[in-house]
């Protein structure tokens, strides 16, 4: 392997990407509080200067004439004479590595990165065990954030430019590339900045590269009048939201290649990585993930579950255009809005001089208390205990074991609910024939088994991408099917079917989509309910769907909308 | 005090200051997850939508299959049926308003404005303890940031466009009105959007209302030519970072009233209000504060702490324009990261959308620590402690009570601090008559006594504001004073004086201070320093200074500002 490795070693730095920057972005300069660090190091030095590096200790902050308990684990930045060397609390159980702020790096960055232990322990996480064969030079570095919402909301603001028809030619105008169904909250941070939605079509993997409305259709048929061609994507790459495709190597491997071609750069938000299911066989495409031999990786990341795993854009990203943002929420909690983003060195810094001046680093509490869980607790004062057995933290072994485990509990939850849709499918349906009191027709010439949906289960995710059939719903034809599709999600939310899912539209990226085609699906999450009532609820909406398969009378449809209208709660 | 309150009720609306808003903020839209509220809140209903109101339980979030320990106080959204009608767990030892998420206000403005026990809190302890004299009807609202920086970032997002000098013509440039010495972060956050930076004129109060430089100098005659005259303010109201200057009742009403008059929108970060100090009397302008009547101020907040101290600009806002920004950082722990935003709630609704695409709320770790410090433990499963002696919450007595005893320990710092600095003001320097060898002269033929430097008492906050008085130093003359003064700085690190003040340069807005007036400051905090040794280096300061000035030899100066250029550390 000695060859490979020197190849890696070889490989070219990434790309100068610093035209795509916003007008914002190349303007900021660096804090100029950096300049005090070598002065911070005087031994001895009292500093009344007052500007601090945000550095943390987890010793009680008590303040002269205590006026009671203070929160457990608070988060002090006061330079003791001890602190003032940039040494950190030792940890017990992790290598040394963890326990030293790197200088150079504090002076180079600066301290907005995050808290110095976690930001280790993540950077080496990430550069050595996620993505071991990012192929340019050095590898990427990592910036902490307030989750992923906010990893991208700074990675636009480092890489568009704000338009505006009322005072900018359509010229300067720029567009991001986003699945033709999508997480609606990426759109709602963009869309006010005026950049250019620009939708590419999706089959069960994902994006499309090739055919009509994918990606090299789009951007070599690109007409400049609409505005700039994109420069920038939003991906989900795994499990995708809404649809839970994911992107096999080769599709992967098409679209960076167009990417490259017409430079674009990739924010791929990946937080459902570690969450692909290879129980999903005997489909089609399974095989393009499974069977890939893994051309190119030369590294292990040292555990079999994530070398297991659908690697990430960032494994092929020879130019250092790929932008990729991780968080906690599918893994520690859902609230807990911590995550960090993942790419070449240049672009990191740009995103760091925008945290200095906007979130900082995440809150100190939440960062100590996952440092805690993952490293173990922080010195002799520190009565917590962390992710073992033994009261150490976790260590990368440990949250590997717990990412494989979260998988393990997904996966299972998402067979219940698929094998149940998947026995649910059809149903039978009156031809019509079968007007009130007439029996003698035979059971087979009135009434038709007809498919009510259809889906793919889901290789990665928390969700199932529904495609209803409405056009075997013996009311087809005789309204909108719009209508047919927001009554049939009113009529799952009653009375015993009681279930809420999420309707088609909402992930719509364009209105036109919405009314196209996006109210033909539903998306199911099987995540956010335990294993019992995923089963349940699931049955529920096979039920629901088929008893509105039996409705033949117009009216109760107009009934269900007319509900909606009134208002339910 | 019927007629007041009367009066406070029938108060007008605040204004329609749409007109402020960003293109941008214009363009947002609503989060479309709210229009799924209503159906969370049926009986029983199994959420397949998966999009879930960003609501916290404090149980741990433990999925099958259990691999260890997961963090305390884990902080999870997953919505049993339980949680599923927007009940929130039930705390102990505090009033029954807090213990219910408003649905209404959830249903109006989301969940991005926090987690709901510590957002009802923290607006109530704002609306009726803080502030609660705001003269507008139904008065402000809030929304938690992540700390003031967070919150000053989207303040500005909201109510300022971006501007380019490469696109846009110079009649379209924005700009923001600061004190002539700022908080440089704040600073560093505009600049790049390309807002002209137009700075005030401060004297011992802050900045200044009239007279050459002062506010209404700067606004009446304001050229067009040079952008639009600037509609925002950033203001550090009390104990202003650099300056430590506090704006008397009398000075806040003279520039709200320029404001008003120009429809300028006023920024007030206040993160030392808690900070006043009433024991600096014996100074000129500490009459304006303690002796002005509270006139208008019809209503206690119900503590004598807060009613003694000088009230926020909101106390004055008929208008609506102020947006008021809060910070735990001064309070629970510098690197918390939680803050807040105080506006009237047009404004409080348009940041809130942006929250909900950039950071979301704020980590629900932070918030669950600060609400269990606050309120008390959360509901039976919660083993947690609040801050109280008894275990329970602080609730808003023992808070104030905090905040007050934080003001006692901050306010022994700042005289001890001052007491030293009075009293080392003055040297004895040579005539330069004292050549080598001649020892007949009298002493008082050879020495003079002079001013090093001068200083107001501060009458809040952390920071102490020294003008050196560079032309008494015996090389004054000799070499440029920026030279001077920085090799003074420089001495300072060095043995036996080891003490880093920071200089008045880098806090200057804009590089003609630095170079025209900055030089002559240093900025002594004397808050993140233990009581003992801000003492010992308050001495060593006024020895290091003392030792400067009798320095007559420019090679030493020089020698000084080589060590620099060669770099130290």
């Amino acid at each position: 392997m000695d060859t490979h490795t020197s190849v890696i070693d070889e490989s070219p730095p990434p790309l100068d990407l610093s035209h795509h920057y916003s007008r914002t972005s190349k303007a900021r300069a660096e804090s100029r509080i950096k300049e005090f660090y070598r002065y911070f190091a005087i031994p001895g030095i009292s500093n009344l200067a007052g500007v601090l590096p945000e550095r943390f200790k987890l010793t009680p902050n008590r303040p002269n004439g205590s006026l009671g308990a203070i929160p457990r684990n608070t988060v002090s930045t006061s330079l003791s004479e001890e602190d003032a060397h940039l040494s950190v609390p030792k940890f017990s159980g992790t290598s040394d590595r963890l326990h030293e702020i790197d200088l150079k790096t504090a002076l180079q960055y600066g301290t907005a990165q995050g808290y110095p232990p976690l930001y280790t322990f993540l950077r080496q996480f990430t550069r050595e065990n996620m993505h071991p064969n990012v192929p340019y030079a050095e590898g990427p570095e990592i910036v902490l954030t307030c989750g992923s919402t906010d990893g991208f909301n700074k990675s636009v603001e480092t890489l568009s430019n704000e338009w505006s028809a009322e005072t900018q030619p359509i010229s300067e105008r720029e567009g991001i590339l986003v699945e033709e169904f999508c997480y609606m909250n990426a759109i709602q941070c963009v869309q006010p900045r005026g950049l250019q939605i620009v939708p590419v079509r999706m089959d069960d993997e994902g994006m499309k590269a090739t055919g009509h409305g994918g990606l090299r259709d789009v951007l070599s048929n690109w007409d400049e009048a609409m505005g700039k061609r994109p420069h920038l994507m939003y991906t989900v790459s795994t499990g995708q939201n809404p649809t839970g495709a994911t992107l096999s190597m080769p599709r992967r491997k098409e679209l960076y290649r167009l990417c490259q071609q017409y430079d674009v750069i990739i924010i791929e938000d990946d937080p459902y990585w570690h969450l692909q299911f290879p129980s999903v066989i005997g489909h089609d495409i399974a095989r393009r993930y499974s069977s890939e031999p893994r051309e190119g990786a030369t590294k292990s990341s040292g555990f079999e579950f994530l070398d297991s795993l659908v690697p990430s854009y960032l494994s092929i990203d020879v130019d250092g255009r790929v932008v990729r943002l991780d968080t906690f929420s599918k893994t520690i909690s859902p609230g807990c809005r911590l995550g960090w983003i993942t790419a070449q060195p240049a672009l990191i810094e740009r995103i760091l001089r925008i945290t200095e001046v906007a979130t900082q680093q995440p809150s100190g509490f939440v960062q100590a208390i996952v440092a805690e869980q993952l490293i173990g607790p922080h010195g002799s004062n520190d009565n917590g205990r962390g992710g073992g057995r033994d009261g150490k933290g976790w260590a990368v072994e440990g949250w590997v074991r717990w990412l494989a485990g979260l998988r393990g509990a997904y996966e299972r939850r998402m067979r219940r609910m698929c094998g149940i849709l998947d026995d649910g499918k059809y149903t039978l349906v009156s031809k019509g024939l079968c007007n009130k009191g007439i029996k003698t027709v035979e059971p087979w010439n009135i009434v038709d088994k007809v498919q009510m949906y259809d889906f793919a289960w889901p290789r990665g995710g928390m969700f199932v991408w529904i495609e209803m059939q409405l056009s075997t719903h013996p009311l087809h034809g005789r309204t909108e099917p719009g209508k047919l599709s927001h009554a049939l999600w009113l009529h799952l939310t009653t009375k015993p079917y009681l279930v809420l899912v999420a309707p088609g539209t909402i992930f719509s990226p364009m209105p036109e989509i919405a009314e196209e085609r996006g109210f033909v699906f539903y998306r199911l999450c099987f995540a956010a309910v335990e294993d019992e009532e995923v089963e349940a609820a699931s049955h529920r909406f096979v039920e629901g769907v088929n008893s509105f398969w039996a409705k033949e009378d117009l009216g109760e449809i107009e009934e269900l909308l007319g509900v909606d209208d009134r208002g339910r709660v």
